[in-house]
């Protein structure tokens, strides 16, 4: 019997409506010691992404941990492919210790790149950004591309891969000090303030042109104010409804035939797409995002908070937009 | 100064809720004499096709011709491609006699096809099913395909590319007798009446394995009835919504939220799509389907009325469903 135990957090409650810290748990639980084929892991590095809201409310039992990937040592390995001491990616949850068969794990090359690239620019958010313009967005030269959440880990490669593409990218961000990384740091020729009580109209002056690739990741009012200015043949990804969640079936007007009519008029396409479907487009990505990365073309930022006790505050504050950057929790360094 | 005159069918006036018998006038008018590169034009035969209901909303005129493609003969031709005997595809609109620049135009060679089917299952309504196959519904083998208004120019075409890849085709259409045709003549391997007071019911039984391609031509219960059955990565080619002309926005719930969520996690394709859009293909679609059609594997079905003057009562019961395959008015012979 092993005398290790794991810090972990799980999942105390479904949420209603917005998630609230009550809706998580720390505790402390023992760790096995890893068996035959097995790893110990320890995690350095967890990443926190919207996509856990939605797990919130089916996939992840009562009782168990949060789900969530992350950047470990291997501290015992059992397994062929690993050693000690390697840096891997891992779906270990939000734990501080945790126990591998070696399956959905990558070695990281510590050398290449910041290790926490993995969880963000290089890893599944900017893979989100790359699968969902490159299959479905396809933007080309001249044409607009409007993003929101824009200074976060989807959007703010969205918008540099449209302006890649020779597109002009238009950011939607909250605050001024997100719209001024977004336009100057990042390059978006436009970045709008969310929080404008005038959403639609900044948003249709910094479109004269309409809209050509709306990159869906939020939903709500952003949807709202792009949706009139979509251009025929507009392509509309969806990767994320984040305003949605914990939202209540709106009373009405129903949306839905105008919205089907004017799929139908103008020839849009709205797909959406998760990223774990065109895995077989991950090698392609890795090698021309992380160009971008080396050679400076392709900027990202990221938003690191210490210790695992701090994940349910964070990500909260995620979801309500306070992070600036990909949201990463330092469990240990 | 010709001494002709054109017997034509003019929009009387905008449509309130369902299109009615006033909306259209039966009118005279002179025609001029073919000009310099100019064709007098005779029609045979008046497609009538669900799109021209929207054409009534704000493209046409109040006092104009209504729109419409047509087989017609050249009487008198001064363009250099055409010489009075041709059957020519044209958009005439709803009349006996026209004048046409040459534009817009296309040869028929009555040797090959009866030429009424270059306004069906070889004219623009065959190419509709073909474009929304090719390009969106990607019909693979064991999938299940579902189309409404079977019976009809696409959705007879759609269930019938459906089955010729290999996968299982279930078609809705109104009543006992169009039903029998499109499981006996079509081929598909389900039909379902619409009519039934348990349509969902009804096609959650005849699709076991959920549906892959909805082709949504229809649009409200058929669409209410298909959308939970969805599999994921199903796909959804949008060409008509002829049950929602003119229908007020429902006062709710509000669908559109729910709707972007299952396109979310489903993975779903809804795309919009105008044949004119994808003419590049139609030389391949002549190619494909009129070899169907030659060897007896593709069957379609026409609903000749006699007479001009009977086109708007025609169009509004197709509208209703009252027509039995594709509606053509017989205008000369």
């Amino acid at each position: 019997m092993s005398a290790l135990s794991t810090k972990r957090i799980v999942l105390a409650a479904r949420p209603v409506g917005k998630a609230k810290e009550d809706d998580f748990r720390l505790e402390q639980a023992p760790v096995s010691d890893p068996g035959a084929g097995q790893l110990l892991l320890r995690t350095r590095y967890l990443s926190l992404d919207p996509y856990m809201r939605g797990r919130m409310e089916e996939a992840v039992a009562i009782g168990d941990v949060m789900v969530g990937q992350s950047v470990v040592d291997v501290l015992v390995s059992n397994h062929p492919s690993y050693k000690a001491g390697d840096v891997v990616l891992a779906q270990t949850g939000w734990q501080t210790l945790s126990i591998s068969n070696g399956e959905r794990l990558r070695k990281l090359d510590a050398a290449d790149f910041p290790i926490t690239t993995g969880l963000g620019v290089l890893g599944m958010p900017g893979f989100t950004a790359y699968v969902g313009m490159r299959l479905i967005g396809q933007p080309k030269r001249g044409e607009t591309v409007v993003v929101a959440a824009a200074s976060g880990p989807v959007g703010s490669l969205v918008g540099q891969l449209a302006r890649i593409a020779g597109a002009r990218a238009v950011g939607i961000a909250g605050g001024p000090d997100k719209c001024a990384f977004v336009k100057n740091k990042l390059g978006f020729d436009v970045a709008i303030d969310h929080r404008a009580p005038d959403l639609a109209q900044k948003l249709a002056v910094a479109c004269p042109n309409g809209i050509d690739v709306y990159f869906e990741n939020v939903g709500g009012a952003v949807w709202a104010a792009a949706w009139p200015l979509l251009n025929r043949l507009a392509r509309v990804p969806v990767c994320g409804l984040v305003s949605q969640f914990g939202q209540q079936t709106p009373p009405g007007p129903d949306r839905l035939p105008a919205t089907m009519r004017q799929i139908l008029v103008k020839g849009l396409t709205v797909r959406g797409f998760i990223n774990s479907d065109f895995l077989d487009q991950f090698s392609d990505f890795q090698r021309e995002v992380s160009a971008g990365v080396s050679s400076g073309q392709i900027k990202y930022r990221e938003d690191v908070i210490d210790g695992l006790e701090n994940a349910p505050k964070a990500f909260i504050g995620m979801l309500e937009g306070r992070n600036f950057g990909k949201v990463i929790i330092r469990v240990a360094d």
